[in-house]
């Protein structure tokens, strides 16, 4: 998918929202249980009851690697009902990856050939060669981690070099030398919103991946007001305040419920902001 | 396996050879094309004719997902091989993980419940709620990418904060306060010979998983003479050099020549260095 299919897309659905799939045995309501892949039956539900809501879905690869064999099936039993029956859908395969050459190889073939994601969430520590692999196909995406919306983010990511740059921010820099707008994005936690008008000053155009909305407590109101830009440029994901907003036989209906409640919100950001 | 346990082991054997299974469907024997399960099928003449030269296996995961289901199948059942034929083994998950706490715990049941391995590589961008997880259980370990053996290593992991200090230095500092070296390794390239030193000064007793011998041109002897600590402190990893070292029928007979050869050098450094 382009950079202006994806704004297409936010415009007419008016919103931006990107619901985490992060599907895990422990936490799905009991009745599903029973069935044959009650992973898979509990996202097909979920994507049902949101699809109206947002424009893309992220399944996090460990919740589905957990569950082994059994896990990777229903990843992509999930992925391939998304592209039947929501093809306009923005597919985000969040593994976080980053290996050597010849390797990240590997997984850009693994999401992007076999699995059709349309993006793959790449960690920068390794740096150009380990991101570069994933960079071969058009409208494929590459989304680099550069300020993450967890507590440990400031171990590493805020350490500044002798000019005052941060590392987040050498991230944003660098990266830039490899892929466009229009085929890179970036992971830029919603709890850093304080934080976000140093991503802006460097990286204005780009769209940025936003987790840490609801359950980690950052503030959708904060994001857009420093993040948005003039194609939008933000993705905000949220996964559990969504996906388990309800434990009951109604799980699906209480998704969809809190999935429009959030579209509501975006449609007014996108009026105010944009 | 603890420290002690894992020095044992390279004592008699005379050897700190780690063979990487990064078996590629595209690399391996044609003849082995019409089995049920190349990629096991390989992997089982590999390990039979190299078990007896080394000490750890590292099956990089990403080789295993690219071919999807199939692979993780593949990647389980060498895993489950080893296990059995091999107990004794230090059996690593090249995964290079590393994602927010509740994702973490979720990779940390899979390789070390699930799949029972030793240990697993973690990215160290997220810091320490990305890490923590994988600590929680005894005898498990996590290998932290400290200095990697790729030219994109430069990028971010030698930037300098105000003190000279580099990005590699405060990962191998600020991580020893949450792990000690009897459940955390560190990943140093051996193309990285020249910063061993300053690893070294840093983590005296820290075993450290060095890729980049052989294939990627690093020096046996140059890692050893700066890396090598009163417990070895060294697992030397080889991949390509040794199970794609023939691509004939013959290719079992020629990896387990090509590790002889590699585990004969490494007791002869043992010898000089230990």
């Amino acid at each position: 998918m382009t950079k202006q299919e994806l704004f297409e897309q936010i415009k007419e659905k008016q919103s931006f929202l990107c619901v985490g799939l992060d599907t895990d045995l422990n936490k799905i309501p009991k009745h599903l249980l029973d069935s044959d892949d009650p992973i898979y039956e509990f996202n097909k539900s979920i994507i049902n009851a949101t699809a109206k809501y947002c424009v893309a879905y992220k399944p996090n690869l460990a919740f589905y690697e957990a569950a082994g064999l059994d896990g990777w099936l229903s990843f992509e039993k999930t992925v391939a009902y998304i592209k039947q029956r929501y093809p306009e859908m923005f597919l985000i395969a969040d593994a976080k990856r980053g290996d050597i050459g010849n390797t990240s190889e590997m997984y850009a073939r693994s999401f992007f050939d076999n699995l059709k994601m349309d993006a793959v969430t790449v960690a920068p520590y390794m740096g150009e060669d380990s991101v570069r692999p994933f960079l071969v196909q058009k409208e494929k995406w590459v989304i680099l981690l550069a300020l993450t919306s967890n507590k440990g983010s400031n171990d590493f990511q805020l350490i500044e070099d002798g000019n005052g740059e941060a590392i987040f921010e050498k991230v944003l820099k660098i990266s830039q030398q490899w892929a466009s707008d229009e085929e890179m994005m970036y992971v830029v936690g919603a709890t850093q919103d304080k934080l976000f008008s140093r991503v802006r000053k460097i990286a204005p155009n780009h769209f940025l991946l936003v987790p840490g909305i609801g359950a980690q407590g950052g503030s959708l109101e904060a994001v857009c007001k420093v993040g948005m830009n003039s194609s939008c440029g933000l993705l905000v994901n949220s996964s559990r305040a969504i996906i388990y907003a309800d434990n009951s036989e109604d799980f699906a209906t209480a998704a969809g419920k809190e999935a429009h409640k959030v579209q509501l919100e975006m449609a007014e950001m996108l009026n105010k902001y944009l």
